[in-house]
C-alpha cells in the first residue's frame, strides 16, 4: 500500500473523519481536492464518476506494490480498513462491548445525521421542493446531538469512549463544526463540547481540520 | 451473553438486517415489536427513549452472566458486535481488502440511500414541506441502486463479494425490499436482482423476511 491518494473536500465531514485516520495513524498521503460546488459539482463529472460511482467524498486511492490501483469509499469502511492495515494507535476499544459503543456513536453521526444533512440532501430540499434547508438541517442536527449527549454518558472519558480517542469522537467533532453551519446553540450538550475540547488540543485534529486544508476558503 | 431481545420493526430495514445476522449465526432472541407508525410512533415514547434516545430500530438487548442488561443499537454496530462474538460463520471477508469492500457497500446502503428515505425523512417532507414523499423516496433509491450495480461489479460472485454471504447482501436485500415500494422498476439492476434471488434461496433469509415477522401487515 504506497502512493496513497484522498479525493476529498475540505468541508465535507467524511472527509475530516479519513483525514483523521490518516493523521491518527501517521499515514502521509496526496490531498486530491473534489470541489462538490464548482462546476456543477466536481464529484457529479465523468472523471470523478470513474473513481467512484457513488458520487460522495472521499474516496481513497492507493497502489500495491505490484502496480494495482486500488480505491475505496465510505469513510467508516475506510478508517476500518486503515485500523487492519495499522492498528497502532487504535481507533477501536480493546473490549467487544466498548467497541461495538464506540461503533454506535459513529454509525448514529455517519446514517442518523450527516446524510440528512450533507450538500446533496439541502441542495434537493432547496431546488426541488422549495424548502427552507438551513432550518431542515438544524432540525436533523438538533435531534442528533440531543440523543448523542445522552448515549455519550454511560462510557464517557476525556473522550466519547474512556480517555482514548475512537472512531465515535472522530465522528463527533467533524458533526459538531458542520452542525454549527447551522447556526445551532450548542450549550445543551456541554458533555460533547468538553468532548470536542479535548479533541481539539490534538495534533492529528489540528492538521486534518478543514480550515487548513489547501482548497479551504473560510468564512 | 444470554436472553438477547430485539427491540425491532417488521418493516424497517435495519432491523430486517440485524434479524438477519442473529439467524445467519443461529443465535436465538425474542422479538419485541415496536410499532413506528401505531400511537404516533412508538419509538417516540418515553418508554423507548429510555431504551434508546436515538428513537431508532432496532436495539438488541440482552443479559449478562453477573445480570447485568446491556444495549445496542445501529444495526452495523450491532453486526459488528455479534461476528465478534459469534465469528463463524463469518459475515466479513477473510482478505482485507474484499472485507473493506463488502463494508463498503454495506455503508453505501446504510449512509448513503436508507437514511433518505427512512420513515422519519419521508414523514417530514409530506408535513413541513408539502412534499410527495414517494417521488423522493424513488429519487434516492434509484440514485443509489444505479451507483450500487456499478460498485459490485469487481467483487461479484454469487453474492455481492465472493460466494459467501457477507454484510453488503445483508443491506442490500432489504434494500431492495424498501425500495420496491417506491414503484421502482428495477430491471436496470439485473446483478443486484441476481444477487436478490440468490439470498431469497438461503434458509436465514427466508426466516428473517419483514413478511413473516409476529407484527407484519402485509399489503
Amino acid at each position: 500500500m504506497k502512493d496513497l491518494r484522498l479525493h476529498n473536500y475540505w468541508r465535507s465531514s467524511a472527509s475530516w473523519r479519513v483525514r483523521l485516520g490518516l493523521n491518527l495513524k501517521g499515514l502521509p498521503f496526496e490531498y486530491v481536492a473534489v470541489h462538490l460546488l464548482k462546476d456543477g459539482g466536481q464529484q457529479n463529472s465523468d472523471a470523478y464518476r470513474a473513481v467512484n460511482p457513488m458520487r460522495t467524498v472521499p474516496t481513497l486511492e492507493w497502489t500495491e506494490a505490484d502496480g494495482t490501483v486500488r480505491r475505496l469509499s465510505q469513510s467508516l469502511a475506510i478508517l476500518e480498513f486503515l485500523q487492519d492495515h495499522a492498528p497502532s494507535p487504535s481507533l477501536y476499544p480493546e473490549d467487544a462491548y466498548l467497541r461495538a459503543r464506540a461503533r454506535m456513536l459513529a454509525e448514529y453521526v455517519n446514517s442518523g445525521m450527516q446524510p440528512m444533512q450533507n450538500l446533496s440532501v439541502l441542495q434537493r430540499i432547496k431546488a426541488e421542493l422549495n424548502g427552507d434547508d438551513k432550518a431542515w438541517g438544524a432540525y436533523w442536527n438538533t435531534r442528533g446531538l440531543e440523543a448523542l449527549e445522552k448515549m455519550v454518558q454511560p462510557t464517557v472519558g476525556r473522550f466519547c469512549v474512556g480517555d482514548s480517542v475512537t472512531l465515535a469522537d472522530v465522528c463527533l467533532v467533524p458533526q459538531l463544526y458542520g452542525a454549527r453551519r447551522f447556526a445551532l446553540d450548542l450549550s445543551p450538550y456541554p458533555t460533547l463540547l468538553r468532548i470536542e475540547a479535548a479533541c481539539a488540543e490534538h495534533p492529528a485534529f489540528q492538521a486534518s481540520h478543514p480550515d487548513r486544508q489547501p482548497d479551504a476558503t473560510p468564512g
